[in-house]
């Protein structure tokens, strides 16, 4: 791993789906609290019923009072949304879901929006009509976005979830989507850095400073990618703890400090069959202290 | 499904692992020639004992003379090679690993032989440093396969194996490296296009373009993305049936077609959990007809 003086500790921040099967909103907020991290990042479903796309007022309301009570940043509200759909219909609601979230993420004062942008549609193999309708709805939602003052952030996912859940998987692409519905450097829209998701890339660095001379880099987020990753039945979630896998995170970071990227550290380690089994505090204290020695 | 007139049947051929856990070497050379296979790809260690990293002189022989008799061209030999390794003596031995197969390669008649350069070093997170390794590897084998007569087909893997089995996960990286090596047409070396490994990556039309003008697109590989396999335990390998996925296989056949790709169209569905249950017989009758429904 490349050396490199720690990262400041007042930049890490959490990201909920860390914590999502043990425990509840509330609970994730006080726990970030009680171990003094500065952020939080938030996946909209966590404001909303089971099984429901719209957020219940009270619950955006209470979130916001509560992250506030507690002096923590929203460092991002994640949506898992799928804008590529064969019919007019389900493009439309795609598009209203994101619509309702930027309102929440304005009452909740969140640092950006973070958007997992869907997969082909069901049925579909048409893969760059589905890149072509994601382009055409972040194209329809930007305005909006920069009236409310809530950057729209691409996450490009692994080429792994390609079919399913981000048929953008690389930056480069994230990057052209951005130029092309902003310009060189046109607000509202930007990009999310997920070491995790792309840390094979190796147009990663040439990426991340394009993104930075952009002022386009929106959130940076860190786990690590295990070795028996590709093994395992947990592939999908399995992410490592920071320090556990084959990723050179102070190299990483690195990349994002020369591209002046001043934001948290968010720590997203998804990992239903390890972490997820482990107790709140044991993990918020490893990931404290393993962001200091391994990132 | 792009609509597009069906491949000739003719450039069918079969990735052996495609039968590798229901049969031996000879029973899926006579399969092949018993469905009227006209190619077949092997994998080296199939002709090793088990356990060694040294092929046979018998086992090469044999199968040479068995391919000849059928009438099969062998359209690749494929290598697992662990280029990058953090001593000397395991980055020499993989060198004479590849040295080997180059002259197996050459009794065999092969029509390429086809590397998966390898991973990250055991304990390494130096991901660019591994990348030069393979470019160092590669440029000190280059002189004998010219010689040989065999061209090295660098294939990329998904990025999902990048830590494990080949750092190389681009067909840009693979152009790159072989236009750093040879210039920009020598020949001696060139690339795979695995439609299974590389179906997500938006530069692919381009990149497939780049390698057929420099005349570097030695071997089509041909399997289908099943949408669930990001879920599944059999994620590693659990490849579709053409026709069972989401690729759009038509579409991709003519991005090969366009940059003058005139070889054979090697089917490689690698599906512990499914096909490789079922009978060799039914397999090779499903193969030959999706290739011309499906691909």
């Amino acid at each position: 791993m490349t050396r490199r003086d720690p990262p400041d500790p007042a930049l890490l921040a959490l990201n909920a789906a860390t914590l999502q099967t043990q425990a509840g909103l509330r609970q994730i907020i006080e726990a970030c609290a009680r171990h003094a991290f500065h952020g939080l990042g938030l996946w909209h479903a966590q404001l909303c019923e089971p099984g429901r796309q719209q957020s219940t007022r009270q619950t955006v309301r209470d979130t916001a009072r509560q992250l506030r009570d507690h002096g923590l940043v929203l460092t991002s509200l994640g949506l898992a949304s799928q804008m590529p759909a064969l019919e007019r219909k389900p493009r439309r609601e795609a598009i209203e879901q994101v619509r309702r979230a930027i309102d929440d993420a304005v009452e909740l004062s969140a640092q950006c929006l973070l958007l997992n942008v869907g997969g082909l549609p069901q049925g579909s193999r048409d893969l760059q009509g589905a890149r072509d309708m994601v382009r055409d709805a972040l194209g329809e939602l930007l305005e909006q976005a920069r009236s409310a003052g809530i950057a729209l952030a691409i996450e490009p996912l692994h080429p792994l979830f390609c079919a399913e859940r981000s048929c953008i998987s690389t930056l480069t692409q994230a990057n052209d989507l951005c130029q092309e519905l902003a310009g060189a450097s046109g607000g509202g829209i930007g990009v999310v850095v997920d070491v995790w998701q792309q840390w094979w890339d190796p147009t990663l660095p040439a990426q991340i400073r394009r993104a930075g001379e952009a002022k386009r880099l929106l959130l940076y987020q860190v786990a690590d990618w295990l070795v028996h990753a590709a093994d395992s039945a947990a592939m999908k979630s399995g992410r490592g703890m920071m320090g556990d896998g084959v990723i050179d995170l102070p190299l990483l970071r690195s990349w994002m400090e020369a591209a002046e990227y001043r934001g948290l550290h968010e720590v997203e380690v998804v990992s239903p069959a390890d972490w997820a089994l482990r107790d709140i505090d044991e993990i918020l204290i490893t990931v404290r202290r393993r962001h200091q020695e391994c990132s």
